[in-house]
């Protein structure tokens, strides 16, 4: 996958692309990056790539112009057009279904603004435009790093292990069961004496019902759209009476 | 404000330090920050933070010894305790509100795992367990950083307009409504006439219908919180029959 941006802050991207998956990626030569400066695209002396707002306000505006001219020049550039993304506050909230559909494509832009307003003419580029969450960030950089993390761990080959793309956080549409690793006792606080037993089919029941307790207990609005077989709405049902939470 | 972050690749967190709001922020001397490395804190020679999971299961768990002792560590030195917070897709989904509560503190911890896992026993350090949002990333340091931006941006002095920062998305809890700046014609798209009327009641009037319609229409589920005034409640009413939107 080709995976490009446009910002101002280009070097911003070193970190994520410096982070054990993103180099995996590229090393595996599944994913090819690019940052691209904005600012290359302007043609004054101060490299302007904001103005005032119209009708007045506080902030800073980003401008068309250098945007679409690098967007022609960028997407005219190799083979395919890119499916660009644009970050905002108002976009489609990202999701694991999101972040999948992503996974599928060949060629990603993300253009990044910052938060306090783009050009709305600019979202005519977007073939869809996604917000992390409900909260206001300086960076679009930021914003589109957590895509490209969530969207590159699921394109086949990059995590070494297939299963552990699926074997988390989400999965079915639920929170995750809690961990525990060694030591076996750590401070006073035990690891569960289930998963020490060896037994399998209890282990994968134990955790599955971790999951459904500690999702109805924390994000209800989530079993709305949960995968839940028979014996999962048994138990959701059955915890009215409250259950052992696995959460000290 | 002092900030730290415990994790295993603190080296990521040289981009957000170097972007803008961050600089300005500790050049001000309103932000004091430090990255730790987790790893100064383990004794093998392999430097090992993380283990295979009790009762199986694909990759691994961070384990608790070393986090736990860079945590008396750091919680030792300097005045007052921490108050550290863990990030995880089982956490308070983050918000505007929850940054401006952070906002209010004077030291905060963020302990950063891999989204693969943390053992449970670690979140009894965590004062919150917040989520960025219902999908899964390989980088707890990212999901920090969003925080740290939209928590810092929220201190008194670090933007350099205080307007800015109320007078943007998610202010009454609402989407913000379309921006421009110059040219007012570009590619056939024009700026709406009342931005260029010079009519500020009207330009207000505009932005906040703009603000309600565009919330009605891709957010409506953020209405029930928004804080809503009579005359907004009749425009929603009389939404119905459609109106322009502003967005091309």
């Amino acid at each position: 996958m080709r995976i490009e941006t446009l910002s101002t802050f280009p070097a911003m991207f070193d970190s994520i692309m410096g982070s054990s998956i993103m180099r995996r990626a590229q090393e595996k030569g599944i994913v090819d990056f690019t940052a691209y400066d904005l600012r290359n695209w302007t043609h004054d002396r101060h490299r302007t790539t904001d103005d005032d707002p119209y009708g007045g306000g506080q902030g800073l505006v980003m401008k068309c112009e250098p945007i679409f001219e690098a967007y022609d020049e960028i997407a005219a550039s190799g083979g395919e057009k890119p499916y660009t993304i644009l970050l905002s506050p108002t976009g489609e909230p990202f999701s694991e279904a999101l972040a999948t559909e992503l996974s599928e494509r060949d060629r990603l832009l993300f253009v990044c603004g910052h938060y306090e307003g783009v050009d709305e003419r600019v979202y005519t580029l977007a073939d869809k435009t996604i917000s992390i969450g409900d909260y206001v960030l300086t960076s679009g950089e930021l914003a589109s790093m957590v895509v490209i993390d969530a969207v590159v761990r699921k394109i086949e080959g990059v995590l070494g292990d297939e299963a552990g793309a699926i074997d988390e956080s989400f999965y079915d549409g639920l929170l995750e069961y809690p961990q525990y690793t060694r030591p076996a006792s750590f401070r006073g606080m035990e690891v569960p004496a289930v998963l020490l037993s060896g037994n399998h089919a209890a282990v994968e029941r134990w955790r599955r019902e971790q999951s459904l307790e500690r999702t109805s207990r924390l994000r209800p609005d989530l079993l709305a759209t949960a995968n839940l077989d028979e014996s999962d709405r048994a138990f959701l049902g059955s915890l009215s009476g409250g259950v052992e939470t696995g959460r000290f």
